[in-house]
This record gives C-alpha cells, structure tokens and sequence, in this order.
C-alpha cells in the first residue's frame, strides 16, 4: 500500500482564521484574473462568499491585501498590492517547507 | 495581534484517510474505557461513527488495531492492540514534530 502524509496549515490572528488553502488561492486568482468575480467563478466559489473571504483577511491584515483601481488605461479591476504578494509567498513557502520536512519525518515511521 | 500557526495532518493509504487527529482521539478514548459506545459518547459522536472510522482504519491497517475480549475475569471489553497503541504514539509524534517546526519556521514570516 502507498502510504502518504498530508497536512493543511493556515495562520490565526487573535484566535481569528487570517490565511488559509482556500484563501491562498483566491487571492492567486485574483492576481491572475484581475476580479474577484472571475476569480471566484474558477474556484466554483459564490462572489459573496470570496467577498467575505477578502473582507476577514483586509480586517486582520496589517495593511490591504487587495486594491480595487478605478477606471484608468487598464479599465480598472482588482489588483494584489506589494503586500498581497508578499503574504502569498511566506504562506507557500511556509507550506511547501512544513511539507517536505513531513514528508521526511515520515520515512522514520513504520505504520 | 497574536499570530499563530495551525496545521492538520492525516495519513492516508492508497488514498485512502488510515490516520487523523479524529480518528486518534477515538482510539485513545477506546483505550481509557475499553468501549466503542463510551468511547464515541466522551466525543459526542455516534456510535454508528466510531464503528465506521474503526472498521475503515482496521480495513487500511497491516494487523487489527483494536481487539473485542470476550468474558475472562475482567467481563470483556474492547481493548488496542500493541500495534493501536504504537500507531497513537507514531502518529502524535509525528503531529508534535510538525508542530514545533512549523512553529519555528514561523518565527522567520513576517505578516
């Protein structure tokens, strides 16, 4: 039999779900799609609850995640500020390295 | 703002879930009352339940992980076997390590 570890992490602030898999992802797709409808319409996700989502990270970020640019040469949308950035990668990298060091504590055990 | 780290971990077999922190915590409430039926009422989970994540982690484990006695002086019981209660102690070692590296590995993010 294949045996596998898996975990799923997601970082707390005062007791309050700040980031996690999901909201990892939309923020990514938000970057990708430039809308939070879009970004929600790929993750088969309603736009209230990636409104939500969006809101409680903005409420526990120390400054926005998410700008919303208003007309423009672009047209405007919704882009991922510096900091947005920023959270999604120590998230990933946080993740990817609780994964790998998992992965080779679990060549020690013998299930 | 208190930040934290949180994780899961489960193990799965042929893709299967074999381990997680629920069906732990089960094993080791069967090993303080030597009852599935106490066992799921000290977890507000139905007996039905604990019977459904006994037979599945039982199906995926290599031996029995728990045994039903029938009479003796100590009237029955259900009771782990040596390999039940090695697979707890594998499993809670496993989530403790992971727990104190994704808490070091913490320390380093800055969100």
């Amino acid at each position: 039999m294949e045996e596998k570890v898996k975990s799923r992490i997601w970082i707390e602030k005062d007791g309050d779900v700040f980031l996690g898999y999901g909201r990892i992802q939309l923020l990514k797709k938000v970057d990708e799609t430039h809308s939070i409808s879009a970004a929600a319409k790929t993750l088969n996700m309603s736009y209230k609850k990636a409104w939500r989502l969006i809101n409680s990270m903005n409420e526990l970020a120390k400054t926005p995640l998410i700008v919303k640019n208003i007309g423009g040469k672009d047209g405007g949308g919704t882009t991922l500020t510096k900091y947005g950035k920023e959270v999604i990668c120590e998230f990933e990298t946080l993740n990817n390295n609780c994964m790998n060091y998992l992965n080779s504590e679990f060549k020690k055990v013998d299930l």
